[in-house]
């Protein structure tokens, strides 16, 4: 049977949908890519993920792995790549994986959707799924690397201080008053 | 009984271990913040939210809410401000929580922890738990924002192209290759 970190593809896509709302096509191939890199990571106790895109793909690993967000064990580097890589906390050793485009061509549906030849309407959602199902980790590369040593690591937080502007507390290392005060808009 | 978005606070705190990885301070005062802007909110029917943090913050926003970091309708802008927005999905109207430091004199474990006067080791981990279940929403603070529309609305993901250099695929808004390409470094 075909398993995702361990569940059946049925139990992970009704997790999918209880998180992320919907079954998208990119988390269900996140599944399968998370699952990879699972199995084909280096020795260590402790991992880190690193995702290529902020699209779809941080909530598979979120789902299958320990790494959130908010805890600082998933990165995000949003460079629009379909990639995550699992690497060894501290030493940055790790295994990236990621979709091949050069191996869809038995798969038009999943070629269509990757590279967004149909608009959401024109997909047919329940063949997509299906080929996706059907393709497993066939469509996917993985490749060791070393992730770059900003990216490894904990980042120390540093001490926080009150904005002499707007009298909320920023991290001091942003600057004499915080980002939002030197510019950065975010409310009108 | 005090409740954090319909959970009670062991059952939230129970969540939290199993996505976050531990009972983090920040994700209970976290739960406060988001059970105060789901409450305060405008009307409507859709929702995102502009988190300005990207430490513990959005895990609380992840697991309270319909907004994820990986279905785009949680939004990061990381300027180390201890906030959170919910705000109407199209008009970019809704309430910011923050955590209003002048409310902390009586709360001297969270101050300590909140301004990193103490190392990790030094906390009283239960006391400071204790101090804030007790606080509650008694040390934040709301208003009513208009969120900037650069943030508002739902982001095109335009069309998707081959990189002429490393062969993957990418969105060709980055331009004529890759951003990886074009020298943000990820691996040595």
């Amino acid at each position: 049977m075909t398993t995702i970190c361990g569940y059946s593809t049925e139990e992970y896509l009704a997790r999918v949908v209880k998180f992320h709302g919907n079954p998208a096509p990119g988390l269900l191939i996140g599944g399968f890519m998370v699952d990879m890199a699972m199995r084909e990571r280096p020795e260590g106790e402790f991992f880190d993920v690193l995702c290529e895109t902020s699209v779809c793909l941080p909530d598979a690993v979120q789902l299958l792995t320990p790494c959130t967000y908010g805890n600082g064990w998933l990165k995000v580097v949003d460079i629009g790549r379909f990639a995550i890589t699992v690497f060894e906390k501290y030493s940055g050793k790790g295994v990236r994986v990621h979709l091949d485009a050069s191996k869809l061509d038995d798969y038009p549906e999943i070629k269509a959707w990757f590279f967004r030849l149909k608009t959401k309407k024109e997909q047919d959602q329940e063949k997509l799924l299906a080929e996706i199902l059907g393709a497993g980790a066939r469509i996917l590369a993985a490749s060791s690397v070393q992730v770059d040593g900003k990216h490894v690591g904990k980042k120390k937080g540093g001490p926080t201080v009150l904005c002499p502007k707007c009298g909320e507390a920023y991290p001091v290392k942003s600057g004499n008053t915080c980002l939002a005060c030197q510019g950065e808009i975010l409310y009108k």
